[in-house]
């Protein structure tokens, strides 16, 4: 049971958290921080906070769990401002799409990655943002994955795993390095294209038609083209090495299917789809069915 | 009125224009061809033909509507096939994902494009192949581009035009060129890279996880991924030049992006992402949801 729960950014992942604590009675009391005063009035108006304060530092100051959830470029300065004010026995998780980064933001504010501090990641979400767009079941048979370092205190990692848990997360455990890469390869590669198909097509002299033209799985394709710029931005930023290299050996296995294309070679291309779909049979359709109709891919 | 309709090729779009034209009482008597005689017995066995021929020349011997839905590649072998055995009244139409090729096997077979040749294409289609994909609302609000070149008979197009209408489709006519560029762009560019991006993953190192971790929008991103790999060669061999064109843009574009994720080009990246969610926003979220749940974008 969570006492009271500070949620700096008060979005979809932040809110959807409140409510599904509120929803499985695991929380007492809530408290919202974030930079839109609009977007806090209306959590407090849909009953998703109790409350809310301005500054994170009042925010954090009776809390025994922290969830951040702001866009990875404001966590560093979330960790500044709660430094001074957080309880002792208090526990920081946050919600960030790329890890290597937050422990950076550690180490920058508070010289070490902190006990207390529990870098997390719930693999879920959906293409909107605001309080507006969040609900109690986004976690509901989700994965969330924990990223520890040797310095992190286990009672902490325990508390994090049990709160995912309490709202019907899986919860899994990895490092730090190896999070980065797999999510570069499932999640922030997918989204570059998307964006790159979508600006692509716009800048081509017949978009009219093109996007006239284009049918309902072309809609499927490019929805995560309509996530929020700036929380790209800051994983494109974040997770740079890691997205470059994918972007870099999607760019050659791009090359190679046009030269085998220019070549005529139907044996070869053959190969590449029979291969693709085998291994998209194997794997994907293996993955337990997203709830409630959203295809969350967030992060 | 059909009086008879030859569907050569009765899978997911044959046999779906089939079931449309029966549901909506347009059609005398159908009749189906193809290389497996399991796949048509299975059809007859669901009314979705009232009968069989094995060779295309007897199947369209007392057609007055032809409609050729076999792979691109095929499409030649069946024009040699009923060339000398076609009624002079009869109307022949297909559903290729390219029309230039179509226009060349017409001239290698025919030594012209004939006045009763109506190249077309209907933009609908799941990832699923086989008669027992096919279903009669695959064509409803769907659009379906006509080719006709200046020797094709006016006549034979308004018959090709009436039948899709009756299926509840959106007839539409442009140049055999533009269509080939827009297709490149809308629905060959997304296969593609769909395809390459499964292949990619599978081919990584780490996949177990990569799979294992990714989300229901993965599943959304990849499904086109599933496609009939024969049919999938035969577009990329029948519009090369202008899919070889598309990648190479695209792989700019993704040069171009990891550049500026290399260089933390935080003003670059949001204007990218921004205008991209501009672009789907305006172009995309204007188009009609596709019906019965079914993302069509075949070819």
């Amino acid at each position: 049971m969570i006492k009271r729960l500070a949620v700096i950014g008060v979005g979809l992942i932040g809110g959807s958290l409140a409510r599904a604590l509120r929803a499985a009675d695991a929380v007492g009391e809530i408290i919202g921080c974030g930079r839109s005063i609009e977007n806090l009035e209306l959590a407090l108006e849909l009953g998703v906070i109790d409350d809310y304060a301005r500054d994170p530092a009042d925010a954090v100051a009776d809390a025994d769990m922290v969830f951040i959830a702001v866009p990875l470029g404001a966590i560093a300065g979330v960790f500044a401002q709660i430094k001074e004010r957080l309880p002792a026995h208090a526990v920081v998780t946050d919600g960030g799409s790329v890890k290597g980064s937050v422990l950076v933001d550690a180490h920058r504010v508070f010289g070490r990655v902190p006990p207390w501090l529990v870098p997390g990641h719930p693999i879920a979400g959906t293409e909107r943002s605001g309080v507006s767009s969040s609900f109690p079941e986004l976690y509901q048979n989700r994965r969330v994955i924990l990223t520890p370092v040797p310095e992190t205190d286990p009672w902490a990692v325990a508390r994090v795993r049990a709160m995912w848990e309490q709202v019907g997360s899986e919860v899994t455990e990895m490092s730090v390095k190896h999070h980065d890469e797999v999510l570069a390869a499932t999640s922030h590669l997918p989204h570059m294209l998307a964006f790159c198909l979508v600006d692509r097509l716009a800048r081509m002299q017949s978009h009219d038609d093109i996007f006239r033209y284009a049918a309902g799985g072309f809609r499927d394709f490019t929805r995560i083209a309509s996530s929020s710029p700036e929380m790209w931005r800051d994983i494109c930023l974040a997770n740079a090495d890691a997205l470059s290299a994918m972007l870099g050996c999607f760019g050659d296995e791009i090359r190679e299917l046009a030269n085998t294309i220019d070549s005529a070679d139907a044996e070869g291309l053959l190969a590449l789809f029979e291969r693709a779909r085998a291994s998209r049979e194997r794997y994907v359709d293996g993955l337990e069915p997203s709830s409630g109709g959203e295809s969350g891919m967030l992060g």
